[in-house]
């Protein structure tokens, strides 16, 4: 592309064209004091400023407003399965604001976490919607919420009073766990993601707490997957089913790629899912009700949330009181599919 | 949050700390004019401006360099299962470059594309990467392109002569065809994505360009889904095996889950994949190594895609010359599950 396609009509340009000082184009398109230029001479400016394509740079509009029209949202993994509905959500509430949205991915890296932070807060972002904290992570965003309007989303962290809406993982763990108890299984384990993370956490916790208050045996091991995926799922499911204790006829794993890995490992034992063991997924990520057998998953409502994350961060912006310890908890949903059954053996 | 909380400092509380003249913390702050601040004013400069947490404003700094230090990406679908991996790429490069990455979603609206573009080029973006494009809005590119550096990843636009990098989507319906001819099949069919969009169109191409030098048979109807959906695949193959002409051994869907979708109205009908009808999806999406059967499918280098994307834009906003008939293909490849087998019957 040769550069000098590319030309940039100048608010003097306009000026010129129109005859006018160009204090008189800077009046004539600010609708706060266009009402200040007589009606002929504005219209003749708009006419000119259309005809040769002339924009308001929105650069300097935000610095004299000390805005930049941007959200951030800090994600760690652009590939995880929740983020698509999350993010449209943010989107279609910032753009109806005329707001833009700014992502950057962590690869849940504290270091990389806090370059990107850094360079947002230093390019006058209006907010950060923060969808990437570990729970260790409230140091950081503490420094963070005294420069800029800041919505946790989805994880938590601990200890800190910020606006968040997240899923409420305790209650997903408890409807997989109660799901699975109520179909008549007796021995019960979780495949747990990292624990440094708060959704995994409460999946963790609300789990526990039913298994608390039944006469089922919860057989898990204590390890925890060093990463969400089909990989560690099926090492985990390998140790917790090939370790020699008693076997769980059902499983409850975070997520469902970690889910897909545990199938493949009762696949790989010569059992069957869902007539040996049991197995719950969470998420309802795509495909999920194609994969073979077809899963039993929690879902999330991930739009609302998105929705609800941006709408709190514009509160922000505008001035409005957005009390720091706000905690919205978005209800998951139990999808029942065919990877979970009644056991064979109720022993 | 409380706004006395959110204090930043500025330029000239730095001064006055500091005791010098703004404009010698200006200097001493910017890496083009340092050294002429002697060291020590400067070291102490330096101190002050850490200790009270000033960063210099970017949007100042943008609007005399004429850059925002931003890249604007375009795409249709934030949901779009190949689009994880090209964000990625692209972000990796950008953040490299110390530029950032904003991210707007059309939803494959003409209206929503032409507001979003206004909006990036009102922004004074430094470029934009637009993976939306259909292929009529080559007067939308080329009204963009006068403006602001363009790279069109994914999709191509008709006529036009943008700088451009894509999946080279002509070879991977060849694939695909190769593969199912090479099984045995002799009555293949295609379930085409919609033929606006260049992917699919290639897609078709390749197909029928492979069908056009055997003896097989192409059986496929002229219809096209009015989106790339399993409800669409599924009802695309319903409508071809309950036609009543000559029923295919094999089914090439233009992606995954519209070959999802093709399953189920096989399974619907009473017949087995791959024993009556072998499938072939597009794109290998997250979980169909998992699907029922396992799909055979056509995997695409997005990660290496979006990071060629970024490395065009960038050197475009650094002056260099990217010709405008730049066009790279990156090679997909075949990846063979379960889902396609050779026919039954030769026939």
């Amino acid at each position: 592309m040769e550069k000098d396609r590319r030309t940039v009509a100048t608010l003097k340009d306009v000026a010129r064209l129109a005859n006018v000082h160009p204090a008189t184009v800077s009046r004539a398109l600010d609708p706060a004091k266009s009402d200040l230029v007589n009606a002929e001479t504005r219209a003749r400016i708009l006419q000119v400023a259309q005809d040769v394509g002339y924009r308001v740079n929105s650069f300097a509009q935000s610095l004299r407003k000390n805005i930049s029209g941007m959200v951030g949202v800090v994600v760690a993994d652009v590939a995880n399965p929740f983020l698509p509905p999350l993010l449209r959500g943010v989107e279609q509430v910032l753009r109806s604001e005329g707001r833009l949205l700014l992502i950057s991915e962590t690869h849940d890296d504290r270091d990389t976490l806090r370059e990107i932070l850094d360079n947002f807060v230093s390019r006058r972002l209006d907010a950060i919607i923060l969808s990437a904290a570990h729970l260790d992570d409230g140091d950081i965003v503490a420094g963070l919420a005294t420069q800029i309007p800041v919505v946790l989303a989805v994880r938590t962290v601990s200890g800190g009073r910020f606006p968040t809406v997240t899923h409420d993982d305790y209650l997903g763990g408890q409807l997989a766990a109660r799901h699975l108890v109520d179909l008549g299984h007796r021995r019960l384990a979780q495949l747990r993601g990292p624990q440094g993370v708060s959704s995994f956490a409460g999946r963790a916790q609300g789990f526990e707490s039913v298994m608390a208050t039944t006469t089922a045996r919860d057989v898990s091991t204590a390890e925890a997957a060093t990463a969400p995926t089909a990989e560690e799922g099926y090492r985990l499911a390998c140790e917790l089913l090939e370790g020699g204790g008693d076997r769980p006829t059902a499983i409850f794993a975070h997520n469902d790629l970690m889910a897909v890995g545990a199938v493949d490992a009762i696949n790989q034992l010569g059992l069957n899912c869902p007539r040996d063991i049991s197995v719950v997924g969470y998420n309802d990520s795509p495909l999920t009700s194609h994969v073979n057998p077809p899963l039993t998953t929690v879902r999330l409502p991930g739009l609302e949330l998105g929705r609800r994350a941006a709408t709190l961060a514009l509160a922000q912006i505008a001035g409005e009181d957005v009390p720091p310890d706000t905690l919205e908890k978005f209800p998951p949903e139990l999808v029942i599919r065919a990877s979970s059954a009644a056991p064979l053996d109720e022993s």
